[in-house]
């Protein structure tokens, strides 16, 4: 069905079936296409859908797994109604348009960083807690594509032995500086030319260790991963130590981690319990040549964890994880997110049936 | 000057000029020939020079700092005699020709990890403990090329502050694979296609979390660091915590570094101490895009530290170390060491003149 739309151009209603009326906005980032394709393939039940993206590509039509569609405005004066909207984007969109649509009722789902420090806004891995959403939650925000693998694995094992302290190295890919970053490793292994890119210096055949803007000597990376950590692990005072490192590999975040709990752990039940753990898979058998990489994990939903050891004494534990930035580190957890906030607001369980 | 050599090809005598006669076994390799040119910058007194490389490569010609020198056979009945002779091959090489040289008098410099654990083998860093070696040792063992740079940093913070524990996560170029790791992240960035390599998995575009063979759940790499690091500084019983994970970058390890200390540390003073290390130098303002990168490193002889800050409580302090694994990781360190061993040994200083 096509109609006048208020911006002088037809446009393509996605009146798709039953289901929710979904906007996106940074819909033509790396993280918006990712969005797309995974609310798609997890069946998500897309009503209506409508995708914003930076003034430029407005009138753009871009190919999804719903078919072409055209990238509409996003007017500051009539925002549009929707059941509930991905913010896909900077923090400043955030800022700008986080409440503007809450307002209006419009559940808001956030990847930037901007609301992960407010109270109002729970800061969710939906395998870890869930239960900070509930049917009067307006804005729910994503964490660090980091920090997600992270406590993915960490929160089991915290559950069962008690997490006292944690540190960890990160080895993250270019794609975590969005498309800017792929076309900067692209372009530097093509040529060794010095070109202007996303990174401060070359990337290609180089480890960069330092991430986002600084404070007191850690990168804003670093600065993330710790308070984003002890906020989704309620625990506010979690020594996290943490040097976060970008690397060239175009897809798929990797953490070395070295943790101590307060009760003893043992390899065969760490594995056991990981094994069981939503979201996470075990590659583990490293004589083998298993443990996670980043080329493994790239295009997957899971964590991938292997590298499973005692860490000197009985209460440490390392591991390494690996998982696939734009999906679980990203796109893959907001839609999750989103399947929680449809089954709690809008389908919430008749209050005869319990 | 040419003679006939006793394996019927005419070979080059290499008497370049007072100094003493040396040998480097593994001379074509990518450690044989940096060392060739490490000795020729540092200007060492090379008198008279032999090199000897894998059965195929005998008779070859190749072009050295020196001028062209042919590669000569090693004779297992009767080895050649030198003042000071450098394996820079595998462990084998050093099983097979250790003690062949030393029981003939020659000083040997090891490179591989066959001596690291022999307590005859000193294993010497020369900023750290060039006191090891005396005016009787014969054999000497360098360490491993991530252990190096480490105990370079460290040693000088230990001595002021007494270490208490170490968790160190490292990114390791392919070079430490030797010419081999090279050609493999070559051929895998230039094609797509399935190689057989040095490595068992990808190392383009991914990182590899395993380096060497392994001891439960730790890898060859993980267990040399520790192992070594604690001989180096005399800490048989230090609590270090590694992960060793390949990267993608040509030369150049980086290290991660979290430290514990058993007095309280401060920047300022870490900083001033690391700036009078010999072996050291410091690049540290991140804020203004100063780190220790690989792509920096490679080419150095000093190793290079930065991201200095304290990391949660009075004693943590956390650093990131690159430094070239060719030069200060295997060839500088091994070429510092015969300098040593050349004023000790054949220069010692005269009883009369202390």
């Amino acid at each position: 069905m096509k109609e006048q739309s208020r911006f002088g151009f037809m446009r393509e209603v996605f009146e798709i079936g039953p289901g929710y009326n979904i906007g996106i906005v940074g819909a033509t980032g790396i993280i918006g296409r990712t969005l797309l394709s995974v609310l798609h393939r997890r069946k998500f039940p897309v009503g209506e859908l409508h995708i914003y993206a930076s003034p430029e590509s407005e009138g753009k039509w871009i190919e999804t797994p719903y078919g072409q569609m055209g990238v509409e405005k996003l007017n500051t004066r009539k925002p549009p109604h929707h059941d509930l909207v991905f913010l896909a984007a900077g923090s400043s969109v955030a800022r700008t348009w986080g409440w503007r649509f809450a307002r209006r009722g419009v559940v808001v789902i956030d990847k930037s960083a901007y609301f992960r420090d407010k109270s109002y806004a729970p800061l969710i891995v939906p395998e870890v807690n869930p239960d900070y959403i509930d049917v009067n939650t307006m804005i729910i925000a994503n964490p660090n594509c980091t920090t997600i693998p992270l406590v993915t694995v960490i929160a089991p094992l915290h559950r069962e032995y008690g997490l006292k302290n944690l540190t960890v190295v990160t080895f993250q890919s270019v794609s975590g500086a969005g498309r800017g970053g792929i076309v900067a490793l692209t372009n530097e292994l093509e040529s060794n030319d010095e070109q202007p890119s996303a990174f401060k210096h070359r990337i290609a055949n180089n480890v960069i260790p330092w991430i986002g803007e600084g404070y007191k000597g850690s990168s804003g990376e670093e600065l993330k991963m710790i308070r984003e950590t002890r906020r989704i692990l309620n625990l506010p005072r979690l020594p996290v130590r943490v040097t976060a490192v970008r690397v060239p590999v175009v897809v798929g975040h990797s953490i070395a981690v070295h943790a101590q709990f307060r009760r003893s752990v043992t390899v065969s039940e760490v594995r056991k319990i990981l094994m069981e753990s939503p979201g996470v898979e075990l590659v583990d058998d490293p004589e083998a040549g298993k443990y996670p990489m980043p080329l493994d994990a790239a295009g997957q939903d899971d964590v991938l964890v292997g590298r499973i050891r005692r860490d000197r004494g009985r209460q440490g534990l390392a591991l390494w994880i690996s998982a696939d930035n734009l999906r679980k580190g990203a796109a893959t957890n907001a839609v999750q997110i989103a399947e929680i906030v449809v089954s709690k607001r809008f389908n919430p369980p008749s209050p005869l049936s319990g």
